[in-house]
């Protein structure tokens, strides 16, 4: 398939050394650590002050102190972008939840459909509801957070959960909106 | 109606002497420009780490370098929530809108059902395109932005749009899971 | 925002004094007891045959013998314009929850999501109900009745119940159509 | 089938010689025009006042001047009640539809699904109209209306249109919740 | 109503003497049995080959052998096609459970919503499964196949209701899809 | 992930050497061409009158004379898929897709959003009409096929396309059902 810009907005992306001096360092760094840029990335560089919220709000959620794990943060993220059908997220987050988990078939379940995945009671619950939150947000009352409790997360889990659910609804919306692309080195990563 | 907590969740949220510095100094500010700390504020702060790039990211969205007037963020705001149905964004959004607006009833007309709003086709469009990014992201292609530029939005707004969009399909999530209950002093302002 | 006509269709509404005597009358009780004539009877008012069985039935349902309380009827009327996006009916019938419940807040809740609301058993059953009925007619059956017999409702009361719920769905779709505009004097009642 | 009573509620119907004598004259002369006494006015009939503003509003609507014929307002009945998946109202006005058009056909067409009917476009857009207004009444504005005037319905008959499109979805809501059963002679009736 | 060709689509249906002999053998067999060709056979017969493998697989389904009597085969075929609204499989199999049931008021009841017909545990069930799976696949795992088994279905008897729920939401989408009319002959049957 | 069975119903699935001859001819044909039986095949042979005329359909529909291209084929086999969520159609229709195209992101793109890929205009119309005659079959009517001829389909290519639509929305249905798991082979294959 011939490849597509990274969004379908015409938003004047700068080249990476027009880019101010901090924003170029953690380039570099993502280069050295994840072997690319992701282009979700470089499309907030047209906007320096967006790029840098969004990145330390990003890698709070996703590696900040949390009695979630790495995984479970990720599974969460493939699973609310799987009902909202995010290529960018899926592709991107799909790879992520495949390294972690070291199953690939686990990344392609939660792609497809988490329901029909083979899964902890504890997992079960934290992916059901994500699902029930990003489907149906005004339905979710405090008691649907009972079945969390039941299965291990503490209040402060529940509230990381909920941001995480937030947060990929927030992207997935923003990625779908300008059909964003993924780097293309996802795709092969540990099948 | 007998007041409820801040969240539905045990959070721990901390005294105000007890927080870092750098947050009872932006608490104090909020008290004085706002005359109250707005309670997702206080519901975050439990976690100071996310607290700040929480609001570090609210605050460039909605008071950041755009095209954007604040009135049509706030305007994006409320539509998004009225889709959503989130009791807190709604109360403080509202406010927000008759307040710069300076219209009290437009603030109604958008929390109800902004179609029946005598909207300008700019701001018309600016809306349908919240409330469609808001109920079925997985539809939204870069095609759906053809009307935004038709009146007059830069790729540019339109990414800020997304973000807006974005950004309270997140919050509104958190708001109604944990039932997030609004500073009281919202519901009389600039009626 | 410049004011709208009643409605958006053209519907030729004949002054007060070219309107039959008996309706004069009502329209002049209307004043007296409101302070206004509410736009829904102006509206009715183009065909005088249809707002005379209108009014009497609206009147038999909001006033009529029932077990359940003038408040009641009105926090169904919010609940189910709620879940429709009836600006009209919400800016009407959320005034009167205001008045009735002297809980400026109440009114609130319930037109922006009454599950934020701290309802006492009994209204929660009932507008649980009253939102499935909305929402998913084809779903309800009698069994669905059971919660409200258990938290005290006769099955008179329950029927009470459905004819309100009924009757705003009406309402609701009539006044969503024609874009008709609630009287000025709703926005600022017992705030 | 065994045969079910006419509402799943315990209404404590009275007999005919209980009822008061405006009614018992009323029951008798459905009794002549149509055989039967409708179950619908039965269930009613355990509430007086009830059933005569519910009576008169339906005369008025289905019977009243209006430039809608008597087919169009039945056929409206039941395309509103099919969307909704109303059994009472469905038997009822799907032998009404066959009785006026003369065409069994029609009427299971317009039960099952209308837009496998081969219908004129002004029966075309009433019925779109009416099912759209039916399953999305938010999204209903006044632009929805053109098409109705482009094949020849004045706002008078937009009106009406709107008010049998809420009518039913009124009845609809009530006989589906008590599960209302409508009169056996119905089934046989004009095929 | 005029009448309208068998399908939308111009298919170049054969005239039945240029059909192959088996073909011409099983028509004629249909109207031996059935009094008619059913117009579903006549369309597909544009292309003998799927005719063929489509009535082979029909016939298994409706009468090979399983647990599942015809009458149970049919009202599954009738309550998927209601909630799909195809017009044709309601009016072909809507007859074949009179037929079957020797109860005119089922047929009815299963076409226009079986919730209000008055039917045994095991036909509940089932009928509510059978509703399930065709209105959100996504969300049926195993775990809703234990009301079956609760109610007497073995698991070959669940995988048998799979088929016929899965068969009728083909046939559904290819008969609304291409606006196949049935033949005349059925409406009046059964009565 | 631990290995689930191949379906989540107890169904007696006889060993290879207990079917009939003509079954075992074909499983080892599957074996030789395909280097595995696929599971959907093992969960039919527990009832081999069945398997048969389902697995002649199957290859009716999907290697039988059409002007559809076999890739056309298997991208509306996924897409239909992607939309009902079904992880066994996704996993062995995605893999076929990478096959036939040559292009492994195509393959994701389809499993996850086609409205993300780079289509043609014949691909994008081809699926876009899959897609909502998936999802909202009683809205489809011979109208919404105009696009499909605008692109070149005859008409017996839009029966073909109908009838494809309608065999995946039966087994995504069943396969969702009984939680059927696919074969391991097809996660590395074409990547």
């Amino acid at each position: 398939m011939a490849s597509k810009p990274i969004t379908g907005l015409a938003l004047n992306i700068p080249t990476l050394d027009a880019l101010p001096d901090d924003i170029q360092r953690y380039f570099k760094k993502c280069e050295e650590k994840l072997g690319m840029i992701p282009n979700v990335l470089k499309a907030y560089s047209h906007n320096p002050a967006q790029l840098e919220v969004f990145s330390r709000f990003y890698n709070e959620l996703m590696f900040g102190e949390s009695e979630l794990s790495p995984l479970e943060r990720e599974m969460i993220a493939v699973v609310v972008s799987s009902e909202n059908k995010c290529f960018y997220c899926l592709v991107a987050h799909g790879a992520a939840v495949r390294e972690y988990s070291q199953d690939p078939s686990l990344g392609e379940h939660l792609v497809m459909n988490y329901r029909s995945a083979d899964l902890s009671k504890r997992h079960k619950a934290m992916l059901d509801y994500a699902s029930l939150l990003t489907r149906t947000p005004s339905m979710v009352t405090p008691a649907e957070s009972d079945t969390l409790r039941s299965v291990g997360f503490s209040d402060q889990g529940i509230w990381d959960i909920c941001n995480l659910v937030g947060f990929y609804n927030m992207t997935n919306r923003v990625a779908l909106a300008v059909d964003m692309q993924p780097n293309s080195e996802y795709h092969a990563q540990h099948r």
